[in-house]
């Protein structure tokens, strides 16, 4: 069987007319009469077999779904066929057979289990059409965010994820073993990003992070991919945030483009950006919130999940989007590296960009100049002692700069309208789940 | 002076005539009579600015090597100059200034510290324009690398790099407090790319990898960034070898094409990958070695750095390749996911890729047979409950598959060729190491 070129099934409609070899996982074998209709679905869709001979159908006789197998055949156009074409004249192998029934059903339209079933099962979960879906649009995500900052003359960096200290405030960092002393894992390239921005100016790092927050919630995990990018010679963070805003674009339109089976099959939509995201102040944000929302909370130094709901609902409202910057946070809440807003020392040249009621990027313009950081470390209760390579970096001359982290699978939890974020993470890690 | 547009070096030829602003960190000034040269180092190269006018010229009285500094003047071309390209009619103006000595001086051709210096200084040192080619070319094999699994119709993963178990063999993994349990640093993203052939067929992945090996060797560090693949429906492992030699030649192309200025500054010669790079069994490989270097290892079941070289040796001299494969290695020596050789179940189908002298990459054919993998797992000496949600997968129908792991800094390594893979890793993790 094995004498004609095998295909995928996005190869398909290349090949009307001709006899190929198509393998996949067993999705359905329905029988009407005399004819057996089998579909398979392989890492790229799926494909519909017709068996009309008695002896080739038998071979299926004992293969339960998920039995890996190869068919041989003609391509031959047929408008009831899903994807318009079908395999005539098959003859079938079973590869590999599978003899024990799913923990649940694959080949319904939507998965049943809930989702701690889901993930305990993830190895056989995420063939689900759907699923598939999901972590292709993953998988886009990435090459989008790969693809325009290069476009931008941005230098790919790979950074540790062991450190030798605590750093960035101190807190839900996990500790590692490392060798006869203590390391602990990265919260973040930031320090690094930012030492590299010496070096190419222009740096960005795709890569997990590690938060030891004791979160259960539906927003968190312990491990997920961030989307880091640092850049040099700006005037302010809003030279950072026209970046983050063509990122945005470009990932959104390259889903649409080249993902539109994706997009519809996970239950997806991607808003259109504009030439600019609407942005307001922290100060107004809480304004807004007490004026249309009736919650006063302008004694506070961060918004609740709550806050940030409301505010892109009034996003959608008075602009007509589902993104919103909110910027200038207050200094006591951001981290040591934020550069004060000059105009006003108890804010920042910071921001946070809100998608569909959720935070979804932080960033901003960082501290450049190394007196005013040895200033901050001090104001903040840090040990200098504990950043003398990254201070290294800002004794020898540094530029304005800035940058921003963005969680992955966070962007794409918005993106399918997914209530957890465990759904749009491929194995997730949270305070009860290492395995699978 | 921010009036005009600021461009980068790399951009300088499509403004020659025009005003412009350039920035970048000062390299070098020399003063020749009355007139000075500025030369400064950006993001992607240097440019020189000429600067006749005094008052300019006492802006940078006491800005010492690597100030920040900005400038603005007319493009001309000018032969003497570096790039062809000069800054006329300058005015300047410094932007971060620097008042301490640099630990080494970074405006001489070849960096003079030695490798432990250098280290403990690299976020200043690797601002040398070598270090930044050498840097740039990582990640260029990166970009090289996405490009080439995307147009093979591979999906991208992100896998937890925290994993429940100390799997794959059991040593070497670091230690992690996990809330109130352990976890371990993943080796690999072995486990999970395989599982992943069953959701796409074909899977990399780009990220950290974690070896607590107590090794001071130049060709061993304790985090690398691993380049991944995994591919379903293989006839055997040649199919994963063919998939490989694609993979290396088309970053090869990427760099001789798209980086020549790169290469030639750090050192670097990229060879020429043929059809087909020349194979030989592990067998034939001791034989080789007893005839041709007189030594006889045929009792062993693994090689020496020194067998490596020796095969490297052979491979230019018999088939003029800086490339080598050595195929079916012991079973003894191979993790228990390699398939045995069907004809010989002492050995497998394993192959290491070699390259001037070291393995680059490893990789085979995996068992994809649910029943044959439990027996491996005991006849590995593993319990079947840690590897619960891998056996999953092959519980419900797995393709035969196999795939490969390269280290990105040890191929860098090879490249340049750099004595020591600290030469290649950013900021390199070992025994003494954990900062900067």
């Amino acid at each position: 069987m094995s004498q004609v070129e095998r295909i995928r099934t996005i190869q398909a409609s290349e090949w009307i007319g001709q006899r190929v070899r198509m393998a996949g996982w067993l999705y359905r074998l329905r029988r009407l009469g005399g004819i057996s209709f089998l579909v398979l679905r392989d890492g790229y869709g799926s494909f519909q077999a017709v068996i009309d001979d008695a002896d080739e159908l038998s071979r299926l006789r004992n293969a339960l779904p998920e039995s890996v197998i190869e068919t041989e055949g003609i391509v031959v156009t047929e408008a009831q066929a899903p994807g318009g074409l079908e395999l005539h004249d098959c003859r079938v192998r079973v590869i590999t057979p599978v003899t024990e029934t799913l923990p649940f059903e694959l080949n319904k339209k939507v998965l049943k289990p809930g989702l701690d079933v889901f993930l305990t099962h993830a190895p056989v979960g995420l063939r689900h059409p759907c699923k598939q879906a999901t972590f292709r649009l993953f998988s886009a995500v990435l090459a989008a965010f790969h693809e325009y900052l290069a476009s931008q003359g941005f230098t790919e960096i790979q950074t540790p994820k062991l450190v030798g200290t605590a750093t960035e405030g101190g807190a839900n960092v996990f500790a590692v073993s490392y060798f006869d002393r203590r390391a602990y894992l990265a919260q973040s390239p930031q320090l690094y990003k930012q030492i590299m921005v010496g070096v190419f100016e222009r740096v960005y790092e795709v890569g997990p992070v590690f938060r030891a927050e004791p979160h259960d919630t539906s927003r968190h995990t312990n491990q997920y991919t961030s989307l880091d990018a640092e850049m040099g010679f700006i005037r302010d963070h809003t030279d950072v945030m026209d970046l983050l805003t063509g990122v945005v674009r470009h990932i959104f339109e390259t889903l649409r483009r080249h993902h539109a089976g994706d997009l519809s099959m996970s239950g997806a939509r991607v808003p259109t950006v504009g030439r600019r995201i609407p942005a307001v102040k922290f100060r107004e944000a809480q304004q807004i919130i007490a004026e249309q929302f009736g919650e006063d909370c302008r004694d506070e130094t961060d918004l609740s999940p709550q806050h940030e709901r409301w505010l892109c609902e009034w996003a959608q409202q008075a602009h007509g989007s589902e993104l919103l910057f909110v910027t200038h946070y207050p200094a006591v809440k951001r981290p040591f590296y934020t550069m004060p807003d000059p105009d006003d020392a108890e804010h920042t040249h910071s921001f946070d960009l809100l998608f569909r009621g959720t935070e979804i990027v932080t960033g901003g313009q960082r501290v450049h100049r190394y007196r005013q950081l040895l200033s901050h470390l001090k104001r903040w209760g840090l040990d200098e002692a504990d950043f003398s390579g990254y201070l290294e970096a800002f004794r020898y001359g540094m530029p304005p700069h800035g940058g921003f982290g963005m969680g992955a699978e966070r962007l794409l939890q918005m993106i399918v309208g997914a209530a957890n974020l465990r759904e749009t993470t491929l194995f997730p890690r949270d305070m009860t789940r290492l395995s699978p």
